[in-house]
């Protein structure tokens, strides 16, 4: 009979952190299995005896010692939680005290900064970045002047996601240019992008994946046609090639790892939100 | 003077893992100037010799230590990127030996997999939801049947970057709609929206911040005046308490701390992407 091991991830903030590291280590244990749970915005001692009551009803229905992994900076919370009788597995502890030595300064403690409105600017220009590769989506606007980052494929290669990722994590303005079938007759890129040429980015896909991806879209349209997708495929990867232009393949990448590629390609530095 | 300190997050995959716990924690360090710079891929010897030379070097410029944070998984990587001289903060390290013994199993060695394409279906899901929440942001469509979450407010509160959050991050269908004149002076919600109470929740702002937030988008309208936020802002929530939704200010709230709030109070748990 396979266990299954309740595990919490909690936090005076929003958690995102303590889910972050945890999801990371739990995927190194394969033959686990484990329920996740978040709770979030513990920063009372109330809040902290109503989360190590909820830990220890779920282990006590799973027949298994549950899995803390918490990131409340507060001692005293920290306390309350680890009487739920789980492994608590405290995220900040281990790097505090080596920090502390090599910074000759001690933590402050403040509760639930990392993914809250620390700096106004910074955000501003995170929600400013969304706006722009919403309306810069799908080659809407043919205006690039103020693009970072220009991300160009074919339709359904992975742009939009990968545009918005980039706006909402590291607040840069990226554009998407979808392919026309012009462009992909003409065998190059139009006028408007290849002045650019140090923004562009060259998304492609394997050719079954995209019809498996258009036929959800648009079912049995000559758009989604095998044929149709590996003729468009291939154009693209020709114009790419022409082009010199860095190109990635979509197919068994996530939207996370195309973003770190671009940036990385590209050579843009920013902290991330 | 400030020295500048130089932190690398250094990583097997993305990197995203190592830069959200050392974001974490730098946060805890007010006292000390970083600047920071993420080091993707990191998996092979080679590679690693690389950073470890760019660490150091960052180092000697700076006058400073550097501070590695590491999430490589293999020690051979590790044992060269210790060369660097940086202090090594190994973010998973500390937690993998009480893991072990809590659950009886040896950690595998995977590489780079928090953030990759591990689960094609669930990868899948969270690009459909993306694509939702694009097409039934701004109340583009009317139809809430396949909603599992709807954020109601007036226009620029907050809603559409948190739609988008929750879909990348967590593959929910969230729509958005914007409160109309007519939904104002009618002092109700319209009836498409009633029918799905269990799925509203209100966003609200300080009329100040939207009057400046709007002055942006559309300088000096009619929109755009204090006057209108200020009146748009107490009609919708005076909305918000009479259909009794739950009700969030975004004026001080991060994307992720609106995503938390909404999910804990609709009481939708989803792990993490």
């Amino acid at each position: 009979m396979t266990q299954t091991r309740p595990v919490f991830y909690v936090s005076d903030g929003t958690g995102i952190t303590a889910e972050t590291i945890g999801h990371s280590l739990l995927t190194q244990f394969a033959d686990t299995r484990f329920t996740t749970d978040r709770i979030s915005f513990v920063d009372t001692a109330e809040k902290a005896r109503e989360a190590a009551n909820r830990i220890r009803e779920a282990g006590e229905a799973a027949g298994a010692r549950p899995i803390v992994v918490n990131s409340c900076v507060d001692n005293e919370l920290y306390r309350i939680l680890a009487e739920s009788g789980g492994l608590m597995l405290d995220i900040f502890a281990p790097f505090i005290e080596p920090l502390e030595r090599e910074l000759g300064e001690q933590r402050s403690l403040r509760v639930g900064q990392a993914h809250g409105m620390v700096n106004f600017e910074a955000y501003h220009r995170r929600i400013n970045a969304m706006n722009y590769a919403l309306t810069h989506d799908d080659g809407m606007i043919m205006d690039f002047e103020d693009a970072e980052i220009i991300l160009v494929g074919v339709s359904r290669a992975g742009k939009t996601p990968t545009c918005v990722y980039l706006a909402l994590h590291y607040g840069i303005r990226a554009a998407n240019y979808p392919l026309t079938e012009e462009d992909l007759e003409a065998d190059r890129l139009p006028a408007k992008l290849r002045s650019h040429r140090h923004k562009l980015f060259g998304l492609t896909i394997d050719p079954i994946r995209l019809h498996q991806i258009r036929q959800e879209r648009r079912p049995n349209s000559r758009y989604s046609q095998l044929d149709t997708c590996k003729r468009e495929v291939a154009q693209a990867e020709h114009i790419f090639l022409n082009e010199k232009l860095t190109t990635l393949s979509t197919t068994h990448t996530s939207i996370e790892e195309i973003a770190s590629k671009v940036l990385t390609t590209l050579g843009i530095h920013r902290e991330m939100f």
